[in-house]
């Protein structure tokens, strides 16, 4: 049968797929999930402002959004105190790795990461054809020396880090960074995932500098502002690396909606700042929880505590299934050693009377 | 300075965008348009269904949509009469473009398309490499035998025809289309885009066929259906194909927002119905008013109507500018002989006559 020619990198990839979402596990048990804690989503809801424009902006689907994204970009611009040439916006940080992957490596490149950080950048990579350079996290944390020093030796084109760390929760602390960057070989992106910073202790924060075009700065709309769902994301640095974007990136990838709720948003810090509190109210009861079952907690700046069960991979997948069998959404590292531990996303009371219920019978299992 | 290294294909790629948006022109002229006829978007707005559908999911929206679009998926393969492994969702057609390019292409593969035709099936080529070969249209319609002849001497990796064609409208028609399927040689795939087909003559559309891997249909809510600013399309095709894009698609790249609303307009067919009556009665109107000013308007099966002004692109350019000082958002094709023309979007009786009443004036103008 006559069929169409691939492209051999595609065509061989695996078909791995990062994560496998709530809705295929529901499907699967035939029953929902009673506490939706596995996706690291803000159960506390976006402001209440940006719900009521998103609703109203319902009828108006009919149009595109603004290719632009002008309006949020200047929104974006002003809140970070750069300018609107400094801001490209992308569907979930997610897109805009892949644009970052495409942009600064080609198939061959060396890209450093660490072995178990988030998932969907190797997968970007992969699809990309480049090779990917993992170093083991030490002591729960990205191990900035030994990257830098990956970086070096592979004559790098990436160099990923994730701050607040994705599945740890741990920091890479703001003077480290800086060592980092002002150590970064020529030729080397640092791509600086901050997904959870808006949780984060601002003193462990980098300020925000777009002058260096070797450091591109990657946030969300999906963690502590509750827009999991509006698929918004963006990238912050220098102006000429930005304008990059423009030849790659899909222009009518951002849908209406979310462009819209994303803009009332950013422009309610007050209810940022109140869902921030939760979140921190939320951090520090999962610890407790994980405590009395003698269990220990790793400190996380982000919207989830990744809890270490005090076993091994298997032992810790145990109590993963045990919680998913009574309804608790969670998930876990998928690499040694951060496998050892299970990740629990910031939840209301309620959601988190339900994990706090379910973890000891799931202990008692996988123990048993 | 130090800087990052870039890929050399993304680096020298033109700063090329498809589309500017009407809100970068509003912008720039400082005050609206008065009718929004330029991007094909459906004025007379998505399934009032779907409408309710989207603002009851606006506080729903910290949560991702199901990465798999599972009850999506479902519906279309239901309404089309295949299997849901059939179905592969994207961010509008645009984004399903973009992979389909990087799946069947590699860089210096040549892609075969239309001279004038949608200009962001050019820009992903581009973007991935790939050689664009361009046949220039005859009668104002893509002409499938040089079409067929060029993938054939150039060893073709994909083949682009839309139908109803955009900027034109104008149909391939099924029974050319099925001859052009039977002799695709082997290795070519045909990208079929059918953006407009919802509002295309029912007996000039090819029967779906999933069975030939050759063949990938790309369809999308952001034209008859009114959901232009969900970004959400899907590509129809053989389930080993779709499965392909798996590996590179974002699984994360649709808005919950978008998903629910595309789900509930599909089910809404007799809404659709009835919108695609109210679009035929606006395509009758457009051209009624392009011969009343002693233009030619050309027969179109989709959701616009092009409008041939009579002379060279210069005088086409001049309406068009004429139209747009007078607060009427259109477009025109790019390039040669297309480019006598302007395109016009369907639209409500108090949009046309905006369009009716500017017209005239902007002949004159281009005239004098």
């Amino acid at each position: 049968m006559q069929r169409p020619r691939l492209n051999p990198l595609v065509e061989f990839l695996p078909a791995f797929v990062p994560f496998v979402g709530p809705e295929a596990q529901e499907r699967a048990r035939g029953r929902p999930f009673a506490a939706r804690l596995g996706a690291n989503e803000s159960v506390f809801g976006p402001s209440p402002k940006a719900v009521a424009a998103m609703e109203a902006a319902a009828a108006g689907n009919w149009m595109y959004a603004d290719p632009e994204s002008y309006e949020l970009r200047c929104a974006i611009a002003q809140f970070h105190g750069v300018g609107v040439d400094n801001v490209v916006i992308g569907e979930g940080i997610d897109g805009l790795l892949g644009l970052t992957v495409k942009l600064a490596a080609e198939p061959g490149s060396v890209i450093v990461s660490s072995d178990g950080t988030y998932p969907t950048f190797n997968f970007h990579v992969a699809a990309g054809g480049g090779r990917l350079v993992r170093v083991p996290y030490r002591d729960d944390r990205q191990d900035l020396e030994v990257l830098l020093a990956a970086a070096v030796r592979e004559d790098a084109h990436i160099l990923y880090v994730a701050t607040p760390d994705n599945p740890m929760g741990s920091m890479a602390p703001s003077a480290e960074l800086k060592q980092l960057i002002a150590r970064l070989p020529d030729g080397v992106l640092l791509c600086l995932d901050e997904a959870y910073c808006d949780t984060a202790p601002p003193k462990d924060l980098l300020p925000i500098d777009v002058t260096n075009p070797q450091v591109l700065r990657l946030r969300t709309f999906s963690k502590a502002y509750g827009l999991a769902g509006a698929r918004v994301g963006y990238a912050l640095g220098e102006a000429a690396l930005i304008r990059q974007f423009e030849k790659i990136r899909n222009h009518y990838g951002i849908n209406r909606v979310g462009q819209i709720g994303a803009l009332v948003a950013i422009e309610d810090q007050a209810y940022l700042a109140e869902v921030v509190r939760q979140i921190a109210r939320a951090r520090a009861r999962i610890g407790r929880i994980a405590l009395d079952q003698g269990l220990a907690p790793i400190i996380s700046g982000a919207n989830f505590v990744t809890i270490d069960c005090g076993g091994d991979g298997t032992f810790a997948k145990g109590v993963l299934d045990g919680l998913i069998a009574r309804d608790v959404f969670v998930r876990m590292p998928s690499v040694a050693p951060l496998n050892r531990c299970i990740r629990v996303s910031c939840g209301r009371d309620e959601d988190l009377a339900v994990f706090a219920a379910a973890l000891p019978v799931a202990l008692a299992e996988a123990r048993g």
